[in-house]
């Protein structure tokens, strides 16, 4: 068993599968701002096992298989490269602070960025010439990561828009399958991993509630869930 | 007249070109670290001159026409491009310190980075997404930037390494030219703008003896001057 920041992972008698236990457990600001939250576990196994379902049934290479406990994923085995690729569809967090842009500006494109998952270096930004060159991945990995992540934002969005969500970000990080070397989606998909705002009153439903101490986080990752399972 | 960091702009009887005037000024730091340094502003001048001749003999548009005096250059005109184009042979400076990795590390591939030229924001890195999401450039502007911006280091390695210098970094800036709106390469092109390490010693003939108070600093940008006035 491994035992990461936010989550557990078990081997299973399969060497290609693993599970991954959801903790109840919050972490911000590179593993710096923590805090233990019950029931956040299971909310965010379900709301990701329903959204990588939705990847799946629409031709999205993921890891997920099944949600086989309140907590519990069972998902292919990967080997994660270590990069966390962000979508922005409005400016917002680390990159709305670093180009001096207000929070939720529009932008006039759909901006990919890199980061680099290194907490003792805070998960700095770079690009996909440094991605190469350390090699953490090859040109044509990163090319196909970013075609497919464009198309998850765009699968993402419409989902959530159906239920009163704006999609303002998200953030998603990919390995290779233990099985067949392919590019899969890995990681979770949460309001941990998304922004989300409410498309009405502005509302945010997600882990920036934490960063910022905001208050009602787990209730509003609820709400999320809610939402998701009205569909 | 207007009065930059360490150089000044004089309109001319030409509405297309322009006189930079080249200060015994260094700043470093975004601006934050800066000296008075007489004799600097003539050495970089040259050099500049110098580089600049090299590149429009091989093909590559600059803003360079000549060096009219011994501290000024009679340029075209430009709009200028707000943002810095970094290329990195080997990994130094901000992108060594970024990724935790060793300052003069080679790479397996050329990096090439994009900072967004803005002092109060301390220069912060920026990538082509962001860049076209802001209007700072368009998607085909920052291709052909991409484009020259190697041919110039792969021309520049190879004069430098003609006179014993290894051409470790290169910063970059291009504008729109004021006459037909082509995007020109400007700015200058020296030991303010290069990382040069000597190739037989390793010394430092640039702007880190500056940052860093490794001392020797003017005596060392004129080493580089001698060297480039012996081809």
């Amino acid at each position: 068993m491994i035992d990461g920041k936010e989550k557990k992972f078990f081997s299973t008698e399969s060497p290609e599968m693993i599970v991954i236990h959801y903790k109840d457990v919050i972490t911000a600001f590179a593993n710096i701002k923590r805090a233990i939250m019950k029931g956040k576990g299971e909310v965010n196994c379900t709301i990701s096992s329903i959204l990588f379902k939705y990847l799946n049934d629409n031709g999205i290479a993921t890891h997920f298989i099944e949600q086989q406990a309140p907590c519990e994923m069972l998902c292919h085995k990967i080997s994660l490269i270590p990069i966390e690729i962000r979508v922005r569809n409005c400016a917002a967090g680390s990159m709305a602070e670093r180009l001096g842009l207000e929070e939720g500006a529009p932008l006039s494109n759909v901006v990919v960025d890199l980061g680099y998952n290194c907490d003792e270096l805070e998960n700095p930004m770079i690009n996909e010439d440094e991605a190469c060159a350390m090699g953490l991945a090859t040109r044509e990995e990163l090319g196909y990561m970013r075609e497919q992540t464009l198309k998850i934002n765009s699968l993402l969005t419409n989902l959530f828009a159906s239920v009163g969500i704006r999609l303002m970000s998200i953030k998603m990080e990919f390995g290779r399958s233990v099985k067949d070397g392919s590019i899969i989606m890995s990681d979770e998909i949460s309001p941990d991993t998304c922004r989300l705002w409410d498309e009405n009153t502005g509302e945010k439903l997600d882990k920036d509630r934490f960063r910022h101490d905001l208050g009602n986080v787990l209730s509003s990752y609820k709400k999320v869930l809610e939402k998701l399972k009205s569909i």
